[in-house]
């Protein structure tokens, strides 16, 4: 196999099948084949760029480099959205490698490379053993989309006994209401609509709010978290008021614009807003293992692995008609 | 004594001094000779209203009511902005009764009683004893501007280790600058100009950057934390580079508009973004143990309590041209 195969963005936003010349392994590369690739919002984003998208990877290790020390062929692996962190900066010694200066994301340091493949080649140290609970398919969403919102549930202190929550179930929030019900809290559930209501109670949802057409939210007891998973500005006069004070929100879609809120009532209750992104490498393994003893596993719609499935597959997102994480399999 | 004289706003905006009956002292009523009072931004929101401004009192008790149980006649104490929290609700029980639902602030709940007074009336549970070490005018300024910095520095998980900005050299910067160095942190000011340079080293700044005209800011380490007294919404293309990941961000200014910050770069580097007002009692206590123990006294400029010299003391602080905290002294 002198080369694989890839799927890049382009200049017209169209998706370009293209052929990549497989490197020689050094140091701790691995070679993976792709078995399944979860489709993340931000791919939309990147689809007007020379580069191969997709970072929500799962696969088989193919071959391993000269320095790889415990993965070998036949391992199943997933891969998420940063890669290749320094390892000596105060980021990476406190175990919150994630924001390291140095560190690199996809598509940015690594255009040839993407889970939009039959094959790619990545560290060992950025490769994630996917636990036999899982299969491909369901392992492969959590590396982007689980790895952002269990980041939130974990790293920033909420506890079992909070009151968390979740606007928007889609491929963030569906995965959300899994995490925290399982974590012990309450979970409250924000959509647009009803018509969700039965799916997310299903996942573990304690009490569902329809938003629409509603001037004031009521809430027995009010939120300790707030995950915002749909929009980065919602209407902050219909939520401020359902939030505890000391609470903590979450703005956690990749959006281009400013974050905004009302000055004053967040200052008064003492709100935390707190940013947050996919785990660190630690928190990480924390969230497989957790879902594999959980069963926790996103709902997925399968599409082929070709242009017209990756285009398909966006066109769904694009249209909320995602239910509610794409996956992509090698045909 | 039937009355005390109060200074109240008014509709026009005019500062005018009128007379309140002196209520027969209930329960755990306290009434205080006025000797002081700090003047706040926050007095000038409510100028327009007909309601005894000022929350930064200090004096000496005069007369205390039949279930007053510690303070007694000749005793100093101070007073700030918020006071009758409910002791029940989870943010009292907690600790943390500035976020009591229930609370009422000055000027809202007591048209009647403020520090720009020759008296006032307050429950024993929410006067603070002024330590020996500050004199009545010193204490005043710490009762809501200190104790607005001093929680956002003590509350929140800031270490001594830390690097601490504060934005803005003013009633809230400079006792910031005292508290932080003090606390054992590197203290970095950016202020506009370099105005200020000398004065905030000498209060303990290690670092000063005056900002006007910079493209770019630079420091040798990034901020962990930084305290924006300065503006609602400052250059964040100019401060954001500048903080350190997973770093805390203080909207500390009272304002009625929206807070605005790039979404994108706040969740890459995981910042938090802390709201944050005046402490709760017993954080307010640890400020004046903390202050006097440490020499931590506010720069201030006295003016007389009259009707002209409050609105003396309100024109120069909105001139920009009070050097740090006005003070209003009875003649």
């Amino acid at each position: 196999m002198p080369s694989f195969t890839v799927y890049k963005g382009s200049k017209e936003g169209k998706i370009v099948k293209s052929e990549t010349k497989k490197p020689d392994l050094t140091d701790d590369q691995v070679l993976v084949k792709v078995t399944a690739s979860g489709l993340c919002g931000t791919d939309e984003h990147y689809k007007s760029a020379d580069m191969v998208l997709g970072h929500e990877g799962a696969g088989v290790v193919e071959h391993v480099g000269p320095a790889v020390k415990s993965l070998k062929k036949g391992d199943r692996v997933g891969w998420g959205y940063e890669h290749n962190s320094c390892g000596a900066c105060d980021s990476c010694l406190s175990g919150r490698e994630t924001y390291c200066p140095e560190r690199e994301m996809y598509g940015e340091a690594n255009l040839d490379q993407g889970s939009f493949a039959s094959h790619a080649v990545w560290r060992e140290a950025f490769l994630f053993r996917i636990p036999d609970e899982l299969t491909d398919a369901e392992a492969a969403p959590l590396m982007c989309g689980g790895a952002t919102v269990f980041n939130a549930l974990h790293t920033y202190g909420i506890k079992s006994t909070d009151r968390v929550g979740v606007m928007g179930v889609g491929g963030l929030g569906h995965l959300a209401i899994q995490f925290a019900s399982k974590m012990g809290c309450e979970v409250v559930v924000l959509s647009g609509s009803d018509s969700k209501e039965q799916e997310a109670k299903k996942l573990g949802a304690k009490e569902f709010i329809a938003m629409k057409g509603k001037k004031e939210l009521s809430l027995e007891r009010k939120l300790d978290a707030l995950l915002v998973t749909a929009s980065v500005n919602p209407d902050w006069s219909l939520l401020l008021p359902i939030m505890a004070p000391n609470s903590t929100i979450f703005p956690m879609t990749v959006a281009f614009d400013n974050f905004e809120i009302p000055h004053l009532p967040f200052i008064q209750k003492g709100i935390t807003i707190q940013g947050s992104i996919v785990a660190a490498r630690a928190v990480h393994r924390k969230m497989l293992a957790f879902s594999a003893f959980h069963g926790i596993k996103p709902m997925v719609m399968e599409f082929p692995m070709s242009e017209k499935g990756i285009e398909e597959a966006m066109s769904t997102l694009r249209d909320g008609n995602m239910r509610y994480r794409g996956v992509l399999k090698p045909q």
